[in-house]
């Protein structure tokens, strides 16, 4: 299958074009680097330096034997877009062409602005390419557990019957979110829904929860495979983030009660379920939805994990309670349905004390280079 | 009371900026003229002309001795929505500014760009303006009855209880448009409640039907006072359509079935909507929505009417169905909820024949200036 991944650069992009070469797919990539641009401008740095594109291209190309192809420019812009799916067609689109950050998307103005046009716009184009050029591919697209928010009632698999009045009809599941990032996923969410039923185009919205880890089976063999990761407040996913915390001996940085729930799942599982995604295509005229998380966790629980791992390694971790810079439910029920991905085939990965030790020991190998300045800013939502 | 209406030169825009100084507020209007500028694009003209802003804000002020201020520039632009937040900085802000049209917004891949990008951008810029220059102030935004669709539910005043497997919570109402353009006012919504619950702005978002007429109380005396009227397939909505159809002896457009069934408002119930919502703020942190619609009709009752009123004018109307060139349901379940403008004092005008006969007879003196050619176009939803 040809399969082009939109933000390939990314922390998920690069794992997921290499995993999808090895499974046997034939693999483009596209991204403008706009989030390390961003990075640069807001001083946060990645754990340890990653290659660009071409080179991390040109790498896998001798450790594996496989081909991937690089597209560098700015899908927001329709004359690259043209370009990419004149050259290479895709049968199938993952598209993680977004900016990805909840906290970067309330720090201000500007980068509010950048986070709803280059979200909307990236996935405008994505689907006018699909109509113009291959009208039977099959897109991918990487949503949130996030568009759901936090609801009083069971979240089911992007959809739910309503019974009002003695009447019946079914309906996306309600969507409320808590950051201006999250809030254009829902828009991506209902772009999408439109063009499907108005173009009978085929998508898989995946709801992701966070990911965290960094190995896969395709990046093992040398570390300039690894993903772009990060740990700041800005862009690092509390998982990740809260390793690094542990091994800076930065007490791990509680919001509020600490009981706010989320499904989490090992970057592993995020490759296996676009991969399964892709490989068993949504029907022309479908909007299929997924909930891309494998179990679930309060903050306080992950805290607990971590200083838990951090105890067995000789690591004295702190834990500390601070006023929630967000604006969000510190304990609330949270009970999502995730069965989709299981039946297509997903064998989780689940977050065990070894998989946390293992990141652990990993990252003790760049404790020097940790920055504890970019760890905690106090990016205020209200 | 301050109150700035961004859109001002539109088909509402401008009534309502005359009708609020009417009411004893003070006002300011905000266009950058697109709408006309697409019409020139696209080649369609309104049924007469009608004076850019200046010039109508010069001939209203003789006429009522009330003042409207004229900024003319592009509010998705943040420097020239700073400029107007400073020199009139408003307590309520009536936003109409965005590209109005479903069909437009299904024309080709130019034409939805412009109107996503558009219409969120112009919504983005009046609460990050709100935010920094007036953050108690209110926006009434213009929304439709068209993010709803047409569910097999009866369609309640915005919100929506459900109780699902034992537990229940409020939500949205579900919402699921027919056109890009009905889509971006979801969009619209996703934002404005996202940004209410963070930073506890005032916020009225008004789901309004297709409105028809011309004649408001503040423009009785000049014709050049008129609204901006369109009567083609792009922008003209489907009362003013047909009756100007009726009169040029172009058999009416009914397209498939004709059970599409919408709810309807008078222009004159749209100034008074707007102002009363204005003159009835929101609470901080709260969005609240009204259903903005007095009656409900098929499109084959519309037509039915006007071929009515036609016969008592002497003129012979005809009626044509034609293939459906959208994608719509063309009967179905549609019963919408719409008494909170009612409580906060609306009195509707309803869809008489009298009114109907007025209009036709103010169109039967443009008859030589109505172009058959920019009536159907045909242009395809899918």
């Amino acid at each position: 299958m040809r399969i082009l991944v939109l933000g390939g650069d990314g922390y998920l992009g690069w794992p997921t074009a290499m995993h999808l070469t090895a499974n046997g797919h034939e693999v483009a990539v596209a991204d403008n680097y706009l989030r390390r641009q961003i990075c640069r401008e807001e001083n946060v740095d990645p754990l340890f330096e990653t290659p660009n594109l071409n080179r991390r291209s040109e790498l896998w190309k001798k450790f594996s034997g496989f081909d991937i192809r690089v597209f560098i420019g700015d899908l927001t812009q329709w004359d690259f877009v043209e370009e990419i799916f004149k050259k290479f067609t895709p049968d199938c689109i993952v598209h993680y062409a977004e900016q990805p950050a909840a906290p970067y998307s309330m720090l201000n103005r500007r980068a509010a602005t950048l986070t709803l046009q280059n979200n909307l716009m990236v996935t405008a184009n994505v689907i006018f390419a699909v109509r113009e050029f291959c009208p039977d591919a099959h897109i991918v697209k990487l949503g949130t557990m996030g568009e759901y928010g936090t609801p009083n009632i069971d979240i089911e698999e992007g959809w739910i019957d309503i019974n009002h009045k003695g009447k019946k009809d079914t309906f996306l599941f309600p969507r409320q979110a808590g950051s201006l990032y999250h809030t254009t996923k829902i828009m991506d969410t209902d772009l999408l829904w439109f063009y499907v039923r108005m173009w009978n185009i085929r998508v898989t919205d995946l709801m992701q929860g966070p990911v965290y880890g960094l190995f896969t089976n395709e990046n093992e063999s040398d570390t300039r495979l690894l993903p772009f990761f990060n740990y700041d407040e800005l862009f690092g996913t509390v998982i990740n983030r809260f390793v690094v915390q542990a091994v800076a001996g930065f007490p791990l940085t509680v919001f509020g009660k600490g009981g706010q729930t989320r499904g989490y799942l090992n970057i592993k599982d995020t490759l296996n379920c676009v991969r399964l995604s892709a490989e068993n295509p949504a029907e022309q005229g479908e909007l299929r939805i997924f909930n891309q998380l494998t179990e679930t966790f309060s903050v306080n629980e992950l805290a607990l994990r971590i200083q838990h791992v951090g105890d067995q390694m000789g690591i004295k971790v702190g834990i500390q309670s601070l006023e929630n810079p967000r604006k969000e439910a510190e304990n609330h029920y949270y009970n999502p349905k995730h069965t989709g991905l299981l039946e297509l085939g997903l064998e989780p990965n689940y977050l065990t004390d070894d998989v946390l030790a293992r990141l652990m020991e990993f990252v003790i190998k760049y404790k020097s280079k940790i920055n504890q300045d970019q760890i905690y800013r106090n990016i205020k939502w209200g």
